[in-house]
């Protein structure tokens, strides 16, 4: 019943792409569907072709569970992306008097319902629409659906009553499943739905920034602590359970049975770059960009055809992308993120650049008055050398933000190959070099990018005794394939040297970690299966690929966390 | 529809109760169920209250499934019990001519069907009938069973086809499960339902005693050899998984979800003595000890109103006890067992007296043509000192084999004050003392119990890097009650110093664990999920008690592994 969501976010990446990429071809196809959208509109607005041609009796009756409003989100995003990408207002239109339809039935005041989407996004898509049109009205739709979320009386209850339905039959058995449990504001656990918990999250921050919000602000810095401090994968990846599609208690985070969506990892950027927007602290990009490199990259295969729903940080092999899902959120996700990754790299404001991400790219800011165009050259993650060079139309005096990313525990930045003296100029982990920039100017950036091991707050049961490799922003995992010995009986001591290497014809080019490591011997058990001696073990290589990178070759098992010792 | 057996197996327990303890009201409750049994045989001899009250229509339809002639079974065990503890031939004429019904339809002559009960359990009946009544017919029968085992054409594809079922749709998809995917000589792994296949070797290795049968023999070696060395708990439980109520793979023995459900230890100290009365091999009795000591005696509250169903090795404090189960086969399996301790502690034959288990008791064995009364004297488990006096009616020269148990590594056993040498005289782990015997002579073995930290086999994935404690026969865990720092903070290094105390007022007095841990310190994390630091750990005080007593007192966490290292 949510498959409108699935063109819509078809016609968003195609839109997002059609920016940095002009196609005709798939700029008539992107035309052609939105003529059909077009058509599917009822002539007071309505637009939805499930509840149009498979169960038009149904219409609004069931917010909580039947995705109408999520629905209207992504088409609302992709009318927005569409109208900018192209300066056609085509489907911006058509979501605009789907909007103010929508607008007429749902609200405070007498005669409308009080409603609100069991699936948060047409939060966060209202404020882009407000942005792509200047309309307030949109703005402040948006903030309706937020603020009246998880009031009571309790708008599903009185829905589900009107349904004939016993409220208390809902089959989630929480509101929490939707973050609607109770108002926004007095939301201080993450919890239910990982994708529903980070689209509602976007919105209240970008309302929080639109309205000068500080109450909604600092709920999702509070949420935020709660999320990266107690319930996040060593991957970015997040929501524990498939049963809920999301979290379940502090520490709870298992790692073959992880659910980790695809979706939710996404949504997590999206929050991340909201918070950013308000706060340039590096904690929030550090997240940012590990969910990136790792839960959301492991989503797609190395040849861009198949997808992970589910990322686990462990696998007996049977775990293995799809070219497609019968709920096939998260492939068009992916698209949209991908086709729009310039605006998580860059920032903006009147008086500064940002860089928050490294990535071989050029960027075209707003800044001081004028285009500043940024040119990065880099071949991170691979190594930790990015070259900027900073293109404005003038010269002029700005701040350029680089990022000194929190895994990094030794830069250096040159300008114009002069040293810069990072410590003076350390903002929340941005340096901040403000200057008279000329064209052509260059600043170069190192990032030492030695391999970490990393071990898991102790109350994190699944992790215990147990060490993750990291390099730069990549955690790293071990793949059967890889290795001499079964991975289930591999250790990795502290002594264990390792080291990385470059590997150009591994899965399009990668760096791999290796070294010798132990291997628990069963030569001398013969027919014994517990005895007073622990096992011995005998030294073995080990080779280490990015997790992202992990079930591209032939089936077999994956581990991100290795023991430490026998 | 196998309520009959808990009928059964209750007056089974009971009449095994009326040997020991003769009791005018129990016995008199007794004849008045066996009343009641007789009213339920049909004129020809049928008895299933079941098929005869409730399903009349579907009489021997399904023996894959409906359990009736393992319902036979547990009323022919009830029936010779009964006849041998009281005389009384009232419910042994029952089940005789119930028997003599089920040998007329069941068959390999022509009009018979070629059948067998999905569930073993008639078949180590019919060989206790056989030894109440002497009726060869019986033991022929039993052989029946076990050889037309998993033949072709197969019996439950055959009989699906008549009830108009496709044999494909079998629920549990093989006949692994039952144990009729092939011959029974044919089976080498240990697989399916871990009671169905307890119950059947059991008969097996009764053929293969009574018939000679060293190919059953063989095969029974076998599959023990693959059960003990390869599937099975450290606490003698059987069977990991729920989905089939039995075997997975080998070495696949996940501690918080160990099905090991109570009957299927009790199968194995089933199928353990019948080893036993073939080849008196100490390795048998370790295991039949083993499982009665912690997987079995796990199943029972300290105060005997409350069941385990499973006995899992880890638990969150969700796992408790129940006074009854929807299927309550184990609760009357665990009374029969314990009603008949005597015939697993110790056996007899014509020229040797043998002690399996050490256990206060008095044992009438029938050796060298009189009756010699063993009397042992222990404290056993709490220590290992156990004497025994020898009382044959008259002096006699015979065999008294004394089991010196594989966990024991340093023992000593005295005559009458003098000292043995057993190194001369340990047989398969048995030592024999063969003399001229007079009544009063005292035995006096003495067994170190040292604590021992047990590891797992490298393969077993969910025990690597972890400890187990055991001292003497019995296993031990950890309960949070007992400890002051949460359970999964707990680590156990080598160095740390372990003491045992008896505490009499503890669980009905029980010898506890204690020493020095280590607690991971989560004090420098503050609101760190992840760095390259691994925890830092202080020493905390711990006590482990025996794993049979946990979960008599506040629910809380419990595990029997622990990790050995940080």
């Amino acid at each position: 019943m949510f498959w409108d969501s699935d063109v819509a976010k078809w016609l968003e990446a195609a839109s997002l792409s059609l920016a940095t990429h002009p196609d005709p071809q798939l700029e008539a196809l992107v035309d052609e569907v939105i003529a059909l959208v077009a058509q599917a509109q009822h002539a007071d607005g309505y637009l939805n072709t499930w509840f149009t041609t498979v169960d038009p009796e149904n219409q609004w009756k069931n917010l909580r569970d039947w995705h109408e409003l999520y629905c209207a989100g992504h088409m609302i995003e992709a009318g927005a992306a569409h109208y900018e990408a192209t300066g056609k207002r085509t489907l911006l239109d058509v979501v605009c008097r789907y909007v103010d339809h929508i607008a007429s039935r749902f609200g405070p005041e007498p005669g409308q319902k009080r409603g609100y989407c069991g699936h948060p996004e047409i939060e966060l898509a209202l404020v882009k629409l407000y942005h792509a049109t200047g309309e307030d009205r949109y703005l402040e739709l948006s903030r309706y659906f937020v603020e009246e979320r998880g009031r009571q009386p309790h708008y599903f209850d009185q829905e589900a009553r009107e349904r004939g339905d016993d409220p208390a039959n809902f089959w989630a058995r929480t509101y929490e499943y939707n973050q609607s449990h109770r108002p926004v504001r007095e939301q201080h656990q993450v919890v239910g739905h990982a994708v529903r918990a980070m689209y509602l999250y976007t919105a209240m921050m970008d309302l929080a920034r639109e309205y000068g919000d500080a109450s909604l602000h600092e709920t999702c810095e509070h949420l935020w602590r709660h999320l990266t401090t107690k319930r996040m994968y060593v991957t970015g990846g997040i929501g524990t359970s498939g049963q809920n599609e999301g979290f379940t208690s502090d520490y709870d985070l298992p790692n073959e049975s992880a659910y980790a969506e695809t979706c939710a990892a996404i949504g997590l950027i999206f929050w991340a770059q909201r918070l950013l927007q308000l706060d340039c602290q590096r904690r929030y990009a550090d997240i940012m960009e590990l969910a990136l490199y790792n839960s959301v990259l492991s989503a797609i295969s190395s040849d861009g055809q198949a997808f992970f729903y589910e990322n686990p940080l462990e696998s007996s092999g049977h775990h293995q992308r799809q070219p497609w899902f019968f709920c096939p959120c998260c492939p068009p996700n992916l698209a949209r993120l991908f086709a729009s990754l310039g605006e998580y790299i860059y920032a903006q404001s009147e008086t500064d650049a940002v860089v928050h991400l490294y990535i071989q790219s050029t960027g075209k800011l707003a800044v001081a008055g004028q285009t500043v165009t940024l040119r990065q050259e880099t071949n991170y993650p691979w190594d930790g050398t990015v070259t900027i060079q900073v293109n404005p139309e003038q010269p002029a005096t700005f701040g350029l933000r680089l990022r000194i990313p929190g895994w990094c525990q030794s830069a250096s930045v040159t300008v114009n190959g002069e040293a810069i003296n990072l410590t003076d100029r350390l903002e929340q982990g941005y340096v901040r070099l403000e200057r008279r920039w000329q064209p052509g100017d260059v600043v170069k950036l190192e990032l030492a990018m030695p391999i970490e091991r990393l071990s898991a707050h102790p109350e994190i049961k699944a992790d215990q005794g147990q060490i993750a490799l990291q390099r730069g922003p990549l955690i790293y995992c071990l793949e059967q394939c890889d290795q001499t010995e079964p991975l289930h009986r591999l250790v990795l001591p502290p002594a264990a040297a390792l080291t990385s290497h470059f590997e150009p014809d591994l899965l399009g080019g990668v760096v791999v970690l290796r070294g010798t490591a132990a291997a628990l011997d069963d030569a001398d058990w013969a027919d014994t299966l517990y005895r007073p001696d622990p096992p011995a073990t005998r030294p073995t290589s080990i080779t280490a690929i990015p997790y992202y990178a992990w079930a591209n070759r032939e089936p077999g098992a994956m581990q991100v966390w290795l023991p430490a010792s026998a």
